[in-house]
């Protein structure tokens, strides 16, 4: 696998229109898209600096997977994505090497990108998100 | 304040070796540097993927930031750092709009670069690094 940059960064917060606020007027940064990802259980908002983008997510769910993240540890960083030529070959090749994922086919995510996560087991403690690049 | 990119993701591991043997070959990155940074008490590894660099940072005392935090939460994401044109202004600027610093003036970091945070409680959560791009 070779990951040519990094896709995105997804943060977990307990206010989208809040955290809105802060990366516009404090940061300086522009929300290009609001878009509910229902499967997820989140309310996500959409930055881009240089070629990387910034995911906010907002859970919708307290049973859904960031809802769960930000009652057990808080809001804050969540997971970084790595564009892939194509997910899926890329969660084979990895699968093969005996890493523990959290999806072994990919599924869609937001943006309509083919997505999937490798285990934070055998990252060492980080949620690594593999997607093909918008 | 108008950061330009995403400077670095910085993640603290457990064990700098193992860390760098899975971005090398799981993700298929490449380290290009190991520095200790002393007054942070931290070995820091780095990769470059597209823009965008990954700083891996492990602990050398318990009581270091990095120590603390493992300690705390376990290995994972720590902070992201956002390349500005002079980190000094870019601090005074949000200061002046109420958002809580770690660091009110500039110190050095990894790499030489000029650096500052922002403490989590302004930012929702996210440790944010503001830098000068090397």
């Amino acid at each position: 696998m070779k990951p040519t940059q990094i896709e995105h960064i997804g943060i977990a917060v307990e206010n989208l229109e809040e955290s809105i606020s802060f990366y516009e007027h404090i940061l300086g940064l522009k929300c290009y898209a609001i878009e509910e990802v229902k499967d997820q259980q989140v309310r996500t908002a959409f930055f881009k600096i240089g070629e990387v983008k910034i995911e906010l997510l907002e859970s919708t769910d307290h049973e859904g997977p960031i809802g769960k993240f930000v009652a057990k540890k808080g809001p804050g960083l969540h997971h970084i994505a790595f564009a892939v030529e194509n997910t899926n070959n890329a969660l084979k090749e990895i699968n093969a090497e005996g890493v523990r994922l959290i999806d072994k086919q990919s599924r869609k995510g937001a943006e309509g990108l083919d997505i999937g996560f490798i285990h934070p087991k055998s990252t060492g403690g980080v949620l690594i998100e593999l997607c093909n690049k918008a």
